[in-house]
């Protein structure tokens, strides 16, 4: 067997701690599959003193990160510090400069510099690795860069962050609105105290970037992304859709079209019933378009402790076996810059809720204005409470213009008929 | 780039015309991958003259697939040409002891030699790889081999065969006779013209026993796979399934159990709504529990020369790649010999279905069987029809002794109020 791989890692959060454990732990199954041995020799964190269950004697500690990219006795980073600038990327840059290998559970540093660091590690020759970036313990990098290579793949869809699928699966149990939801969810600890990246869909937009660029062979875009969060959804829609057929989940969806790539991050109706649709509580989940080889779906735990370092050993692993292909998997200078598709182009079926005042005539001024829009209704459900008061009018749409629909509902909403903004959710078919 | 990983092709059916094909191809992506290009230097077919749409222009054609493990020409054979003795194991021995890698899609001939061939490519350097053996062009070989690996896996479980649960689902849908749909199933190509392997479930015990080694460590153990087909599913199971909120699903399960592996392949009570319920038509799938990292869960085409392609050409990157380790994730020396578990001692909740004459006293008659043998009611159907005629009792057990309820069963059917065996199908509910 050659030398052992000597890992730097930095950051002893909850994850930090399950990589030192695994490590520290029995490892001849894993230099089994490695060919030689994986072992700790310096870790950094905020505080030396914590104790994290994992015996670290006789491993160095350092209290400046940036110390580990600059030991000799370190192969490999883990940098498990988290941030898209600061310590975290000035840490990676220092490593793949000092051609040591990184192994990182960073999206947001991904997102922001994917294309960046990776030319960076392929001219130092070593791997640049991130498995634990996206949706935890599904090995869904790996399956995009070693195993769906044979045909070109034409979508990814995700449910891609574990706290939104949280909140929307409780929204839909328990009837509660979003607000109070969210506030159980930070107590039981599914949500951080300041939840805004998870639910404004912003994390779900940093995987979905690197998602596209493994899929698409395209630098990673995150400006490219069009993004709505969970922060609007109403258990009103929630129950509708169930009522429709379909479960509501926020998304991430890139795919490729004649005119480019989209991306885009929205609650979306889903089909129930259909794998991503059953994806429950704080499970993420990916499915993927693989043309000929047709499509795959994947589903496990988004994130937390044991999935998380789960995806850090692997990656671990294929480093110590030395097997490892450039970072998105191809040449860096051979990703391409996405052509990116305004929403403006896009058409969908769409879900739409009018508040309206139960008056005669109010439907007729909503279909009227659908139609100078030529967008059609496949479905419709209404119930009159009492006349005079306020009632939803709901209904599915044909394939529509994007911008035909919301010029409709901007018509629509002048109505003094109409109380709130109507609300326009995609349908996702495919 | 190093020199091209040259390829010699044993079998043009389906898939090897479709692994042609994708090689013959643009392939400046793959070579991305993999380093270096890929090539066909060799092939061999029954019918040489066949039209299957590919460019062969200057491959050398081999009468004798033999020939190929002899050729200077060929680092690598894929074989395409099934059985687990004959051509494919003389084969499959002679290349991997000439130094060729060998990529195969023979889940036969690696469930009943599967330890043997690992040791000998070992010896040889060389790899074995078979992602296409288990699920088409699911990774999951490559999940279990390379992924999952940080904490232990205690279970595994699989739709593991397309024909079976197309033939399920089919009878599902329309309510007609297994018979009936195995024939469809045969004209429209989903089942053989002879299907025994498929419907009698030793093809998911192939698939099931390489699962289980990759899981746990263990060889290949054919013989240790308890088997039951799908040959007495009836239309009223199926429906009654339905009724207790459960779908009824050909499983192939291995487990670690204190007293050792267990491995089954049988008709199984899924409940309605998880992810293995929910696997429609010809898809496989497979759930893993893999400790800390949570379970997962794996969905795609099992069959077919697109899926099937996909997970070839994925191994042959991999071959090219230099990215090997042992074909079980270990030394072949440490694969241990699994303890098997008889199927006497194992315990499971069960569903029971007898043809009763609705007569007076024919309910008390299989309760007082029931309870003699300490076996538990949790709920139960049964439906009066006519008096005097034959009318279906079901019912659902507490978890049982698998041997009590068969003594159960036994006295049951002793009665004259009871006609035909009693049906007795485990639920799947972890």
């Amino acid at each position: 067997m050659s030398a052992p791989l000597k890992v730097g890692l930095a950051g002893l959060g909850n994850v930090g701690a399950g990589v030192a454990k695994v490590l520290r732990g029995d490892t001849r199954l894993l230099a089994w599959r490695a060919g030689r041995d994986i072992a700790i020799t310096a870790v950094s964190a905020r505080d030396r003193t914590r104790d994290r269950g994992v015996d670290l004697d006789g491993v160095r500690f350092e209290a400046d990160p940036m110390a580990l990219a600059r030991r000799d006795d370190v192969d490999v980073i883990v940098e498990l510090m988290g941030g898209h600038e600061g310590a975290a990327r000035t840490l990676v840059e220092a490593a793949l400069r000092a051609r040591k290998h990184v192994v990182t559970a960073n999206k947001a540093l991904l997102a922001y510099h994917g294309a960046a660091l990776a030319e960076l590690a392929e001219r130092s020759g070593v791997s640049l690795k991130f498995e634990a970036a996206i949706c935890g313990g599904i090995p869904i990098v790996k399956a995009l860069r070693e195993s769906l290579i044979a045909y070109e793949i034409s979508a990814v869809r995700g449910i891609l962050n574990g706290t939104c699928n949280f909140i929307l699966t409780q929204m839909e149990a328990s009837g509660r609105p979003f607000a109070e939801v969210l506030s159980e969810a930070q107590r039981l600890g599914y949500a951080e105290a300041d939840p805004t990246l998870d639910i404004g869909g912003g994390d779900t937009a940093h995987k979905l970037t690197l998602l596209a660029a493994l899929a698409f062979g395209t630098v990673p875009d995150l400006g490219g992304v069009t993004v709505t969060g969970i922060e609007k959804v109403s258990p009103a829609d929630i129950a509708f859709a169930a009522e429709f057929g379909y479960r509501l989940k926020l998304l991430g969806v890139a795919r490729k079209t004649p005119s480019g790539i989209e991306q885009r991050v929205h609650p979306a109706m889903v089909k129930a019933r259909t794998p991503l649709a059953d994806v429950e509580s704080s499970f993420n989940a990916v499915a993927a378009d693989a043309g000929a080889a047709g499509p795959f779906f994947f589903e496990g735990r988004g994130a937390g402790s044991g999935p998380t370092t789960s995806a850090v050993i692997a990656d671990l692993v294929d480093v110590a076996r030395g097997a490892f292909g450039p970072a998105f998997g191809r040449p860096a200078s051979e990703l391409t810059a996405p052509k990116r598709v305004p929403a403006e182009t896009r058409s969908s079926a769409y879900y739409l809720r009018f508040q309206v005042l139960d008056v005669p005539g109010v439907m007729a001024e909503i279909s009227r204005h659908l139609a100078n829009e030529q967008v059609s209704i496949e479905s419709m459900i209404q119930r009159g409470r009492a006349p005079g008061e306020p009632v939803a009018i709901v209904m599915i749409t044909h394939e529509s213009s994007h911008v035909a629909v919301v010029r409709a509902l901007s018509a629509i909403a002048t109505s003094d008929k109409v109380f709130e903004a109507p609300c326009m959710i995609p349908m996702e078919t495919a």
